[in-house]
């Protein structure tokens, strides 16, 4: 359940992956490139700063079939159809709060301290967009608006708090799920922001 | 040999890394740098990525060396000659065959699934490029054009197939290799690129 | 003492990651997200590289908590006063300076060869601020000019020199770290630079 639930993850960010490599003009090879890297870039970057090996996707290929073939399926569909960006707010939101909080616990069961589980679960499921901005040469979205990256903070911190109150890890990890994919659609709905710094 | 291939495709890739420092403007330092992170950060990001450890330039003072030095003479070379860049397609070919080829096979000693050991490859012939067009401020060219990454890819495939024939890795390799080469080789001198998805 | 240092060049790392966060523009989060990778960047890359785990920071969550604060208080300080990256200079330059000597003295405990001990030292003190450019989409300042990553290698090097002559590690670290200080700080006040590369 929890495999096929990250399987459906991995697949969304590789559909924004690849819409994003053809905003940049990418050819075929770059557009699955892309999609493989924002699916699988948050977790890579968890598990090599944890020392987590093998890298999650090494013993297991199927996430690479899946993003490569996710990749050039969105090619496919957007030919014919018009693009799915406002469509995949959804999910998108759900693959953010699913990496997030699967990001934290694992952090957790190794027992780090708190704010870097905190850290973790916000790698987990920002850094693969931070990679792809990278990579298509813009700062990176989730740094300059949006609550996107705070949305999977506070669903982190509650999950923190409701698990210093003895709350088990599955009922604790599924409010702050749930917390993240809400803050995050709200915000999406009422165009909330956090307050920009800029200087002159 | 092959140790000597290693550091003659370093010495290439270094040569192109120190040319696009050039184009960025960059001192003398950074073209050292650039031309470095060129040549060692494919093998480093797949090393990083395996958990070989040390990484292969650490335990071997002799490439980093060589990458600086001759980061050096490409800003001497170029001050008295024209660029090199033209000149340098097919020993770039070469390196990218190599490094490719050999990437692929230390995935595959380690027993990593097939789509492992092609993405091992590509990463090892194309990582380093990645990095210093980023670096430069660029969206990556081979992401945008050019039959590069996948050249990697279908001599590595070809390799593969090869093996699974019960080819030796030797004879497998050297396949893989000169089709790595020729189709980059061809693909330049043909103008031959890749579909590109361009959204609006 | 040395921890002491070492938390006081974080923090002023911190802040020069938080003004280049206000100039591009980013919000809170994001500015603590600059903040804290300009901070920890460098040891981090020099940590994974050398396989040392856990990563420096992974242990001592003080290090995150100071980058984040920092960053904030840059926010809520510029708000009021005059930026204050001017004033800034003396403390980056002991940061760096300090930074780059830790580094290496890690990379010569760990039996590396001497290219490497530069290489890793000129990592620790200058990885941070690269990243933190190509975050803000910017080919990054060190490479551009400046004599930054140039005295901290200068320092090394007469680090290495002393060490070779028996001069004991604390010795040899005071008067590298000495030099790499005051090279900075005499490059800006006489506006010394590197020569420049550059292609037509």
């Amino acid at each position: 359940m929890l495999y096929l639930l990250d399987l459906i993850g991995c697949a969304v960010f590789a559909v924004s992956g690849a819409l994003a490599a053809g905003h940049a003009g990418l050819d075929l090879l770059g557009v699955m490139t892309i999609a493989t890297i924002t699916a699988i870039g948050g977790g890579t970057v968890r598990d090599l700063l944890m020392n987590r090996h093998p890298v999650f996707w090494m013993c297991d290929p199927r996430y690479l079939y899946l993003t490569c073939i996710t990749g050039l399926l969105t090619v496919l569909y957007v030919r014919y159809f018009p693009s799915p960006a406002a469509a995949l707010l959804v999910p998108d939101a759900l693959g953010l709060a699913l990496f997030a909080i699967c990001g934290a616990q694992l952090a957790e069961q190794a027992g780090h301290p708190r704010i870097i589980v905190v850290l973790m679960g916000m790698l987990t499921g920002t850094a693969g967009g931070v990679v792809r901005d990278v990579l298509s040469n813009q700062v990176p979205l989730i740094l300059r608006k949006d609550i996107y990256a705070s949305a999977a903070i506070a669903g982190i911190v509650l999950y923190l708090l409701l698990r210093a109150l003895r709350v088990s890890t599955l009922w604790a990890g599924a409010a702050g799920f749930v917390a993240i994919a809400a803050l995050r659609l709200l915000a999406v709905a009422y165009g909330w922001q956090l307050p920009v710094f800029r200087l002159a």
